[in-house]
């Protein structure tokens, strides 16, 4: 059916137990796997630019289709150049279907066999998303990667929602794929590359019935949805267990907003590839910086006078300074805290994954996952904005 | 007096008219005058690191001895390692003295001989600053410069009032200098440069009584101050052809608040060599961008599809973007908006400088200064924030 490789090449380097470590080739450059992904909502990641996130080592960026659409709108983006030239961003980027923002963020959801109509959350306005209407406002947008219209169901779903959203997806998978291919072996002359989303909740047997049927369609990559939505770490551990092994080893996974970084060592020794999640960037907001023995509290009253920088082994822009002047810089509420913590945690994130790869291809991921393992506390409540 | 030399010193490179050409030396390294000086009043430029502030260029960087005298308090800067490693700034630094702060913020002012009785604006606490307080204030946060404490009437105080002024600010620059003095020839160890306040209102003849009290002292520098504080720029143009002329030529002069790009340009043609202001900041937070027609309004709804940069001429990392982008990032609310824009003010005003130093010392600064005020707008109303 393809008449050109694929746009987005994954390459295997080297396997250690599940984890893996590879290349992905696209049309904005290679990126290093296990890789994680920023996200920028509406275009910009918040409180950072893009020189300072190639300067940290950013590989992938992120862009949210529900919001983008809303605004400035998937043709304005079009008309300032395409999600690369409109946020300045040179190295891959990766849109979302909307499907998580409109069940997680628009109200008056009714979903029916076409689509779903909803309520945006900004005015109200009625909008009508199916999958050809994803895809053609991923096509606009113009990302490298873009992804299959899904259904997210509640984290909490009787398991009959669950197996109906199952059936659904791949419905609208198998529709996402044709409006894909419609314009061209990979979306017409932007060369995109469609990942599909394998749902399931918490059901082995229906997590192997959606991987079965996204498989089916042979596509560049495959995600791994419906979860970092309420349930714990055991059971989204479980899951991975269940439907890592039935993905082609020859493409990239993508567990889509996962989470903090012991989450990703362990979803990278289950064989996930791509990651993608706000916490990096959220957390910073809220004046909580990671480190290899958890999150740091930098608003607490004992940073006040801390002369240390956060880490000493994560460089970036908050390493010149110390954690007692993030402290007032946050509790003054000057937003440039938030920005040197969203930097911390950024490169924290990149360095995270650089040390996982290293520990893959020298066979010693499995210490490493134990010595995380160890050095990160219990979890513990952080704020959810 | 000196056992040693001042610690900043002025070089006169050359001069065009009143304009003038120097190099400013401190203990933190050299800086080419014209200067603009960035605030930093909590001790971080608003939404922007010093790693971005370095990259631009940007010479001195100003901290408000008021505010990190309420927060985090001179002691945690010093116990934090002083004003340079607290903020991370490895250039040159300085301090105002407070006075503007108690006389534009504070409530309940009582003025006396002594000092000045007020409660501050955060927490209604009592606090008294004189002029040894706030010199002892300044040792402790540990700036390169540090400003002699001085009273500012309001401009449109009486004659009278105005008079009594620069009598108090004769007496407490006295007491500011001995305080500065007392510690060694240059306030101690730190070795740092007092620079003395000329005040006297719209009144040439109390501006000179006030300039001839100043420098009496033999100060590292001079600084002219209330101004900026609601006169129009005629008014203030008249008070810097009054008063500059009488400072002496090999101490750099600093005009204290002022102002726009064309502020500036005005008060180099009249022989100022160093300025501080907030506008690129605060204008920048309102979506407002500098350019040599004047100023941007990039909320405007007629730049929402512009792929223009700001100002092809002024390099900064808002350059790789869109006005289009920019507008969408006010729009939405994403501080990363008022970030670039605030790069982009910063860039303009260091370039600004860098253009005035070249006209100067190649003698074409008067042709300079004629084009800018044809192509800079009839002043217009921004926002005050």
């Amino acid at each position: 059916m393809n008449s050109r490789p694929s746009p987005v090449r994954f390459t295997l380097e080297t396997r250690d137990g599940q984890a893996r470590a590879g290349w992905l080739d696209t049309p904005h450059g290679r990126v290093a796997t296990p890789c994680f992904m920023a996200v920028a909502t509406l275009g910009g990641l918040k409180g950072v630019t893009v020189q300072q996130a190639e300067e940290l080592g950013q590989g992938v960026l992120l862009g949210n289709t529900y919001h983008l659409a809303l605004r400035p709108g998937a043709e304005t983006v079009r008309a300032l150049g395409g999600l690369h030239t409109f946020t300045g961003w040179r190295g891959p980027t990766l849109t979302d279907s909307g499907g998580y923002q409109v069940f997680s963020l628009a109200a008056n959801r009714t979903i029916s066999e076409s689509g779903v109509k909803f309520r945006n959350h900004l005015d109200g306005g009625l909008l009508d998303l199916t999958p050809e209407e994803s895809i053609r406002i991923q096509r606009t947008l113009g990302a490298d990667i873009i992804m299959a219209f899904d259904e997210c169901p509640p984290s909490d779903a009787e398991r009959s929602v669950v197996e109906a959203a199952v059936g659904r997806t791949a419905r609208w998978l198998e529709r996402s794929v044709a409006a894909w291919r419609s314009v061209g072996p990979h979306g017409g002359d932007q060369v995109q590359a469609l990942y599909a989303i394998v749902q399931g909740g918490l059901h082995a047997d229906l997590r192997a019935a959606s991987t079965a049927d996204a498989i089916r369609h042979d596509l560049p990559g495959y995600a791994v949805g419906g979860l970092a939505v309420g349930e714990g770490a055991a059971d989204r551990n479980r899951v991975l267990d269940a439907v890592v092994p039935l993905l082609p080893s020859d493409r990239p996974r993508y567990l889509m907003g996962v989470g903090t970084p012991l989450d990703l060592v362990e979803a990278i020794a289950r064989g996930i590839d791509q990651f993608d999640c706000v916490l990096p960037t959220r957390m910073g907001r809220h004046g909580i910086a990671y480190t290899d023995v958890g999150p740091l509290r930098l608003k607490r009253a004992e940073h006040a006078r801390d002369p240390q920088p956060i880490d000493a082994d994560t460089p970036s822009q908050a390493a010149r300074v110390s954690r007692g002047y993030l402290h007032h810089l946050l509790k003054t509420g000057e937003h440039l805290g938030g920005t040197l913590l969203s930097l911390h945690n950024l490169a924290y994130y990149q360095r995270l994954m650089t040390r996982c790869r290293t520990a893959i291809t020298s066979g010693t991921f499995s210490t490493f996952v134990d010595d995380f393992r160890r050095s990160w506390p219990e979890a513990d409540d952080l704020p959810t904005d």
